[in-house]
């Protein structure tokens, strides 16, 4: 099902290489070491100076004299030397290429510079790359290796494209030892050419590719990322870790990759937008990715717990529930099923806790067939299956009574899982299992070879969990990408009343002019040029009114006295006129209703490199600074994005029937938000816009003050 | 320095065990095999009632049948068994037990009485136990170990204190792998006699334990836990994971060990409290525990993280940011000497990024003497040294072109880290160490050998720093503990109200005299009988007034009309007046002072089973339900506890001088807290308190309403 470059990078005929020798140790030579024993089925082909036998592989001295132009080139070459092999090849009829060699936009002005060369080098002879500064590509399927590690997993189901090379060829043996087997791996450098959303749209058309895991220190084009993980992450897991939302994170990913990080709370709104499990750390990516990969999908929130001990069981109830998923008690009918297979005093009302009087048979067959047939229950957690890994602890001490040798002691004790791993499949439940043992437990080697992750702490396989779960909403929400609206679509009044913006900028009455042509609701107003028409327009407007000075070049209004609320009376009007006036002549006054309503919001949008506009919605008020409670999303919002940040909010039971308040049309609040978008993508010569207050009338969300900074 | 009962249980001269016999698989069987081979150096006798001998030990046929009282008791036998046995043992003289037999308060009616009955017999004749339903102890200085494992590390500074066996038992090779070695550990059952505050006593004491490891379901008297773990924490780092606070965390604790759980936020607020450094999961009560044990106190919040990718860097330093430390970007003079060391395009910032091109004698000593040596950092976290783990990786590739044996070509990888391994004493600075390898990569190992912890992700390192940060953090604050007050303290005036209330309770009115008389500033405010008195009263007060029905029979006195606030002349007042009286003709009538003021904050006092009085603080207003933004303290609180429990709320930023508002009066504010945990106290009749609306007037709290609740 995959085309693409990618689809050639992964699945060369052949491959060039420039860098590896016969002395071992260098970092080419490794690779190249890698990339023979990895069995990869096609041509090698090593490009060297001086030798005519590289790793036992026929030689090149040069570029041009290889016998034909190999799919692939790969260069672990000194910087310098990389744009001149890269037209050799280009030459040469070579149409792919990963430059693993390092020194370019990352070290600094002299290393952008040969960047954009090499960039200018594959556009001019049509070459699509990988890298500079990355460290390879992983396909267990082909196979083919050409990081610094071997693979010691072939054929698995989660692949990665990561913006650290590290986490594609110096895991292998923390994935190895924890089961876990990758199917494709790319490390995407600098992303002078082929970027991580090209990766991670390559890996949702790849068949072998089950589950995606993503590790991310910045995004060039968040916008397009965002279409394409959305399109992914119907049909696929997605997880993913961004790491440049802090200053550190951030001066780190611009060290390490030249990336551009966006504050936290961006990704925050983009992965939750874009379908993104996301999760905090590397092994989280490894290990829910791995959950992700194997298990059937959750359909729902209801686990069931077995245990041997009430230990890991409360850690995983505890993890679960604070997680948001559900730890039911049974029903009468199961606790009675579960009950026979139990000691006495042990718990059947989910968690099971076995006890240590453990019953392996009960643990590994029985009640797990009773919780996988069980209706109420969407998925299960096991904790305590273990054979030769405690037995073995034991044989020291048991060797000195019994006269039986280790080997014979271990297969003595081992138990068979054959009914167990198959479940999963059968019921269509995810199964995660934690032990603290390792593979030196047999159990844990079955659970390994039969797919099935196991957690070396309960809370870990809980966490785990919630990753499914969060999956399951994901795939379970209407998620229709937001409405395409053609250019055409801008509302002709909202255009004039842009183009007629005086130098200045855009008023506040202009502003809300512009979000009524949108359909945004706002204030009813009027500009006001003499006394009497202010008066005029107070009582169409109906006491009290909000009296304000309407200019765009008179910042802090409030600090200058020339905001005057809930103004009563006709005096009082033309009062605040003079005073006004009195404060700059030519100034227009805005008369506007004043709203009445304890709730305020606000939203807004703001812009970040590399993102298209962010939309934000949040808490209102006097106090909203410090409540810091609010969400974004990238624009266009499609409504059901728009529902989701409001309900995103930590406060938000403001918005119900809080205190027999009415409910607030939620509808309403989610159309200003899908339209704020709108008017932000329509208009990019806006440059920041403020809806605050928005304050609650009746139910009706309505927009009290709007800024728009046009610069 | 340790005495006490668990000073015999952990270093009893000589033990008797019933319940072992020569069927190997049995579970008494197994914990005297591991008691004989983990070297204890006492006497060990069996008490089998037909076999003469047990596991080469001579056995008694009864415990009356023993040579001598042997100073602990372990009992592995049927639980209807257990009482009469442990009479026996009283008769003899024993008096120290441990009674690993479960089955008793935590299976329900039946078991609570037999649970009675051991207590009762333990009284009788002076005996100290631990259990029932335990899994026992070790200790690995002795060495001593009762449990169903081996001991697999010696001597370690980690001490355990547990309400889970199998973290004490069932854990040994995930710990042993991961170079962590316990000092003491402790599994406490049902806690029928000896608790886990008893245990937390104890290893407080104990010079063996560096740093203590709980693991929480429940605490029967936390009242005592948190005297205890005040005092502990101030020299001792304690870390503790807390299971209860869910709904199937709880429902598993109380079959577990039957323990009685509390609200999750009470326990957040308890560890705060007692200085103990909370986590989430039992992996980081182990590995963040090992850190605190072995590592000098870190001294400050500014990180060095050295590494050989950026991937884990930007992990390390995205975690520690996020986790309030820092990771400064280093002084001119540190990035100079730094960067000697460093090929051209690596970072000297921090994180430092010595990229793939590593030199391990700048990653392992160069650099890190720098880093230890500087004055701008407090601790250090290295990720990215390896030696045979990777060669490992590499020799099946490298072994087919050069001619080496396996252990040859690993050898000649091996590096040394004497040096690294004495900075973090020489220094004074806490060492943590990432590494995606276990112990087959010989640095690992060297790691673990020389009490290094290391982590198997980047963030983990990280999330430990944080402990050890927390812990800082911790013994910096003044822990003077709470004024001690004698009951002799109770104003007079305070105790006159109290007693003087009504048979209905307490109104509002005798609430806030009640407030006034510790010292807590309340609205000025007057019982009005007639309309005069009322109209009398407001023109003292000053209007507006707020004029309510006051009488603790009437509630929800909002909602049937009988509060008016903004009371603004004598109609009005009047009018309020007839009104309420129209209600009930014997209603008193407040008439209070309206305070004005936008910051409202609330206060109380919830009552918890197993808990003193817990003060509650948090943000007011009529959408505080909604923000949830709280914290909870025991009484009685020192100033400290109530600065820091202000401190703790997300939106503190409205205590300052927000938005040109005045600096609200912390010191006053604190007050109040301290003293509403002294009326808890003082009152124990009393069963809600609620101070709500405390609104800030000028800059000082003042309570506008309050609500004591005596059933």
């Amino acid at each position: 099902m995959a085309a693409g470059p990618l689809e050639t990078i992964l699945n060369p005929s052949s491959i060039a290489l420039a860098g590896a020798s016969n002395t071992i140790g260098k970092m080419g030579t490794i690779q190249m070491l890698n990339l023979i024993d990895s069995g990869f089925p096609g041509e090698i082909m090593p490009v060297h100076p001086r030798e005519s036998e590289v790793l036992g592989k026929k030689a090149y001295p040069a570029i041009a004299d290889l016998p034909f132009a190999p799919e692939l080139a790969i260069l672990v070459v000194p910087t310098a030397l990389v744009p001149g092999m890269l037209e050799d090849f280009g030459k040469l009829g070579t149409r792919h290429a990963i430059v693993i060699t390092a020194g370019f936009k990352e070290t600094g002005e002299e290393g952008r510079d040969l960047e954009s060369r090499i960039i200018e080098i594959a556009h001019t002879y049509g070459i699509r790359f990988l890298g500079p500064n990355c460290l390879g590509v992983v396909n267990t399927h082909l196979p083919l290796n050409v990081t610094v590690a071997p693979i010691l997993g072939y054929g698995g189901g989660l692949s990665l494209a990561s913006q650290s090379g590290t986490y594609i060829a110096q895991t292998v043996q923390f994935l190895h030892r924890n089961g876990i087997v990758l199917g494709k791996a790319i490390s995407v450098g600098n992303e002078a050419d082929i970027d991580i959303t090209d990766c991670l749209e390559y890996l949702g058309q790849d068949d072998h590719t089950k589950a995606i895991g993503m590790y991310i220190e910045g995004i060039r084009d968040a916008g397009r990322f965002l279409r394409v993980a959305r399109r992914v992450s119907r049909r696929k897991p997605i997880v993913a870790q961004y790491v440049g939302g802090t200053e550190a994170g951030a001066r780190s990913g611009s060290s390490h990759t030249g990336a551009i990080a966006g504050p936290d709370y961006i990704y925050d709104g983009l992965f939750e937008q874009a379908g993104i499990v996301r999760v905090g750390t590397i092994e989280e990516v490894y290990r829910t990715g791995w959950a992700l990969a194997t298990q059937p999908q959750l359909k729902g929130p209801r686990i069931a717990v077995l245990t041997n001990s009430g230990g890991p069981g409360s850690g995983i109830a505890t993890t679960l529930n604070a997680a948001g998923l559900e730890v039911p008690e049974f029903s009468d009918a199961v606790q009675e099923q579960v009950s026979q297979y139990l000691p006495g005093h042990a718990s059947a009302r989910n968690p099971v806790d076995l006890t240590f009087h453990i019953d392996m048979e009960a643990l590994t067959v029985k009640i797990p067939e009773i919780l996988f047939s069980a209706d109420e229950i969407d998925g299960i957690i096991i904790h305590g299956i273990m054979d030769t890994g405690f037995m073995d602890l034991l044989y020291p001490s048991v060797s000195k009574h019994i006269d039986i040798t280790q080997e014979e002691f271990l297969k003595y004790g081992e138990i068979s899982l054959d009914e167990l791993l198959a479940m999963p499949g059968t019921h269509g439940k995810p199964l995660l299992i934690s032990s603290f043992f390792d593979e030196s437990d047999h159990c844990v080697q079955l659970f390994h070879k039969g797919s099935i992750p196991t957690f070396d702490s309960p809370e870990k396989a809980a966490k785990a969990m919630w990753a499914l779960y969060k999956h399951c909403l994901f795939r379970q929400r209407n998620a229709s990408p937001p409405a395409k609206r053609a250019r055409g679509m801008i509302p002709a009044q909202a255009q004039e009343i842009f183009s007629s913006r005086s130098r200045a900028g855009m008023d506040e009455y202009a502003a809300k002019q512009l979000l009524k042509a949108y359909g945004i609701p706002a204030t009813e107003e009027f500009l006001a040029a003499s006394r009497e028409d202010a008066l005029k327009a107070a009582h169409r407007i109906g006491f009290p009114v909000a009296v304000k000075a309407c200019s765009p070049s008179i910042s802090h209004k409030t600090e200058h006295g020339l905001v005057f609320l809930d103004v009563e009376d006709e005096d009082a009007v033309s009062r605040a006129f003079d005073t006004i006036r009195a404060y700059d002549p030519d100034t227009p006054v805005l008369v506007a209703e004043m709203l009445k309503g304890k709730r305020e919001f606000m939203a807004g949008v703001s812009y970040h490199p590399g993102f298209p506009p962010c939309v934000m919605f949040g808490l209102g008020g006097i106090f909203a600074e410090a409540h810091q409670d609010f969400a974004f999303r990238l624009a266009p919002l499609s409504r059901e994005d728009a529902r989701e940040m409001i309900d995103s909010l930590r406060a938000r039971a403001i918005l119900g029937t809080y205190r027999n308040m009415e409910q607030v049309d939620l509808d309403a609040l989610a159309d200003i938000l899908v339209r704020l978008g709108d008017i932000a993508l329509d208009f990019p010569g806006i440059k920041e816009i403020d809806l605050n207050p928005i304050i609650i009338v009746g139910g009706a969300p309505k927009v009290a003050d709007s800024l728009m900074i046009i610069p």
